[in-house]
């Protein structure tokens, strides 16, 4: 979930922050065992709560290390220091964010494919709420490596919804509007629900029915809009 | 603008946070003067620029000081504490959104007062970014009276736009959904232009007007939507 494979992999390794301090008993990070990249995943979640619930100024290494049960120099094994793992998590909350539409624009009915991107970003962002409240709730500035890396996912990712909102423009399934600014009013509809959304209440599902009806719900009346 | 008379200004003023220490030339509160207040608001409008520019957490009260031009001394007579600032901000933001959607309500056609929310919503956003940057960007914990009334504008802002889903689908404008769902589509769609806008391209009113196309973009083909 964490190392893909291949360049944007490479890229993360070559641009993660350098260390402010020798780590002696950290693991190779070339070749991370299976083992390594699940502790670290968890290590990732927990924190991601921790600092949904403390903020991320106010939470700390040690509040993480508590959380997990580790003693902080065990946590040194997996993060480097607190902008290391706001850049793990920053880097978690994308890959989740391409792993989950991956499928997508391989759809030809542009609007099952913008519909499917709705849902699918809902779904992520009210399954991943504590991780999204960080990755939202934050611009940190990273090193210029990982914000040129970050800065291009962005531009990928909104594009995949950009080309989506053109095709159902274009097929007269919704109304013709510029596709960018369309694509960041789906992505700011559908983002937003990690400020409301609260487990227990509409499921995800049933939010990503209401807005893709609100989006593609009715009938055009022509290819026109 | 901050002082609005009537309930919710002898609410704030009851709900300001106890100040930590005296402060002997502070300006009388039970009846500021029109320049007293006018002042505040530019400390207000200088702190966000601050805020938005270097992260509230790390932006200080010398900062906004330096900012204005003034002592921190002076900016004591205007504000208590950081977190006294922070609480001005969210009061002030409110005030702007209650302000310009004020006469929205009296509009009868669903349609036209959907739309008029949509564009009111986009151009406040746009126009006070850096407000709402700290705004949107920030979940404080105030006193409880403070979150009381903080928790209560936010349901009567989002019930306005609440009703004129809920009117505009009845209406067959908009396809029927949840309208306090609807709600949460449109104002996340709306809000999330503090993340992208940039003044120099699309303009608030070009914003507005796609997102008004999108939302109620086409003529239904019938009452059901």
């Amino acid at each position: 979930m964490i190392a893909h494979p291949g360049k944007s992999g490479e890229a993360r390794d070559r641009r993660e922050p350098a260390p402010g301090r020798r780590r002696p008993g950290r693991p190779r990070l070339q070749a991370p065992s299976v083992e390594y990249l699940e502790r670290r995943s968890e290590i990732l979640a927990k924190a991601s709560e921790v600092f949904d619930a403390r903020g991320y100024d106010a939470g700390t290494l040690e509040d993480v290390a508590a959380a997990m049960g580790m003693r902080k120099a065990g946590l040194y094994h997996y993060v480097r220091s607190k902008s290391h793992l706001l850049f793990l998590l920053f880097d978690r909350a994308w890959q989740l964010g391409f792993d989950r539409i991956a499928d997508i624009p391989a759809i030809q009915d542009p609007g099952e494919r913008l519909a499917a991107l709705i849902r699918t970003h809902v779904t992520l962002v009210c399954e991943q709420k504590s991780l999204f409240t960080v990755f939202f709730g934050h611009r940190p500035r990273f090193d210029d490596a990982a914000e040129t890396v970050f800065a291009e996912r962005e531009r990928r990712y909104v594009g995949v919804f950009a080309r989506a909102v053109r095709d159902a423009g274009e097929a007269g399934l919704v109304p013709a509007v510029d596709p960018l600014q369309g694509a960041m009013a789906i992505i700011g509809m559908t983002s937003w629900v990690y400020k409301w959304y609260e487990p227990g209440g509409a499921t995800p599902q049933q939010i990503g029915d209401d807005f893709v009806r609100l989006v593609l719900g009715r009938r055009p009346a022509g290819p026109a809009g």
